[in-house]
């Protein structure tokens, strides 16, 4: 098969086309990124929510952790999010109910925030920082941003959701496209009309590879090396975990998250829009079935709306007011260091592959 | 891997643990259902809606035209399915725009009908005729009714969405089982809770063959031998294809549905009620759109509120107004012959498996 040594591992000099999902909100921590990297195969830091500095902290922490590639996520914000007054201030009073039983003093309020300022400083930190491998969740960033990373010798990665999203990020540039199937867990990388990006894995990864000519990886329901192989047979070169991560001792996932990944089922997940206003896939709790049939705000109005509930419940310990993001492989979740999880990986494809 | 010598083509006879799958509604004919059988693979007849006397005689057709092993599948009617007068008579008016516009003379109005004495009749011919292979969706028959059948030689072969469905069906006598992803074409098998049989193949099928110890077979998304191969890796002995077949020509398939499964997109499908009153996948066309938002009446009266119409669309040429039922591998369909398709999954499988 040479699954270790394609156009993938090529590109990214990286030892094995197995990524760590960037999971945003404090999840891919330094240590977690810097394991996978230095394991072989390809750390990513969800920088999605981070603020500039905090980025160029968390790169340095990397850096000195390992000498090996490794990438950051951002998310490529939307042209002219706006909510009218009035549907901010309904959410807010629906949300008054979930912060007075976490005894928060402060009622929910959006936060001053300029997003596609926010989304400027976070690149010119990637810049600065000429980080080896750029991801973009949410759509395709400008042609001169692409040309100004690349003329640096960032790779850059894509996210497509489908295959006519797979082929515009071929178009804009990318070097490689993750391709997210339906079972995955967290947000849903769509950039085309919602309904148009829920595709299974199974239907989608051989569809995009064919569609397109550069290397793609497939994410979505992959959890061991029975996925891995059967991704590189269905036409990637690459795969991405992210629910196979979060269980790892270097995650940064709360621990009361981390039991919930592990007892969960693989018919407990669900796609909500609850959390953030885009629609993500996460372990059903108590939130999402109150919020079911309520309209969210856009994102990320929606998202900086329930952000410090969820926080103050974390830190209350209360899962069920949580963003518990899953994947429906979350059925064969284990409790592992990232380097367990890595050879257990690498060693299972072998296996399977290389008879 | 041994994917064609394993425990589920043994205990079915068969060369290669390829199914054809059992679509209801006129699609698969005798010369489809022989065509596979006659190749290596076990070709089905989606007797759901059928007559007895209708299924008694495309069973002799079947035998004329082969000595190997083929199955029929059965729906298991719902318990005390029922609606009110007044919603009944609304859908009636609902769907007179449609009766209207195909100059149906008779306005749409559910026929005088006894599901569970269809369904028991059904049964009968399938034991007279000592039917080879025998599956259900929908539900699992009573035990007394799969005693019955094993003890007259009859695999039985149960259909699941989840893996709890997949334990009960086990549970139950199920000599193996054929696991739905999300991805597949047609009505949704989902006996429990509708929102937990959304599972995609990647997540289902290695979690599904881990709980059960009978043999499992991967239906969804599968349209090529990459996807037979990713199925047996992920832990499948056997694979079941739907939509790969109807585009067949020997398939029942309506001529303009059959082009429009040449020409549909993977992202062009969605599960809709408006049919049948279960969730099933078709590629959108008009009346699923106009329906969006519509409650459906419970299956099967849904259904047969509904068929009337369909068929006239058909005679009409109107696909717009037709159930095209499809999965997401959709994109990947041709224009083929039952024993060109079998021969290519057969040797390309074959080629990625047997190195």
């Amino acid at each position: 098969m040479g699954w270790k040594q394609n156009s993938l591992t090529a590109r990214l000099g990286i030892q094995y086309p197995i990524f760590q999902a960037p999971m945003a909100g404090g999840l891919t921590t330094p240590e977690l990124i810097s394991g996978v990297s230095n394991c072989g195969g390809l750390g990513n830091m969800g920088a999605g929510y981070m603020m500039p500095d905090d980025i160029r902290a968390d790169i340095k922490q990397v850096r000195e952790l390992t000498d090996q590639p490794f990438g950051i996520n951002l998310f490529v914000p939307d042209r002219d999010v706006s909510a009218k007054t009035e549907d901010i201030i309904a959410m807010g009073t629906v949300l008054e109910r979930y912060s007075s039983e976490l005894g928060m003093a402060e009622k929910p309020a959006l936060p001053e925030k300029d997003y596609t300022s926010l989304y400027k400083k976070q690149l010119a930190v990637l810049m600065e920082e000429r980080v080896p491998v750029c991801s973009f969740t949410f759509g395709i960033p400008d042609s001169t941003d692409i040309s100004e990373l690349k003329k640096q010798g960032t790779v850059i990665i894509g996210t497509a959701t489908n295959v006519n999203e797979a082929v515009e990020w071929e178009e804009a540039g990318a070097d490689m496209i993750v391709v997210q199937g339906f079972e995955a867990g967290g947000h849903r990388g769509t950039f085309h009309r919602g309904e148009s990006g829920q595709i299974g894995s199974m239907a989608l990864i051989p569809q995009a590879a064919d569609a397109v000519s550069c290397p793609v990886a497939a994410a979505g329901g992959i959890m061991d090396a029975r996925g891995i192989a059967a991704a590189m047979i269905l036409g990637a070169e690459g795969v991405q975990l992210g629910t196979a991560f979060l269980t790892c001792r270097e995650s940064g996932a709360h621990p009361l998250y981390k039991q919930a990944l592990l007892n969960a089922r693989e018919d407990q997940t669900a796609v909500t829009k609850a959390f953030s206003g885009k629609p993500a896939r996460g372990i059903r709790n108590q939130f999402m079935e109150d919020m079911q049939g309520v309209p969210a705000l856009p994102y990320p109005l929606q998202n900086d709306l329930t952000a410090p509930i969820r926080k103050q419940a974390a830190k209350m310990g209360r899962p069920e007011f949580m963003s518990l993001w899953a994947g429906q492989g979350v059925g064969l979740s284990e409790e592992v260091t990232v380097k367990e999880l890595m050879i257990k990986l690498v060693k299972g494809t072998e296996a399977l592959l290389e008879k």
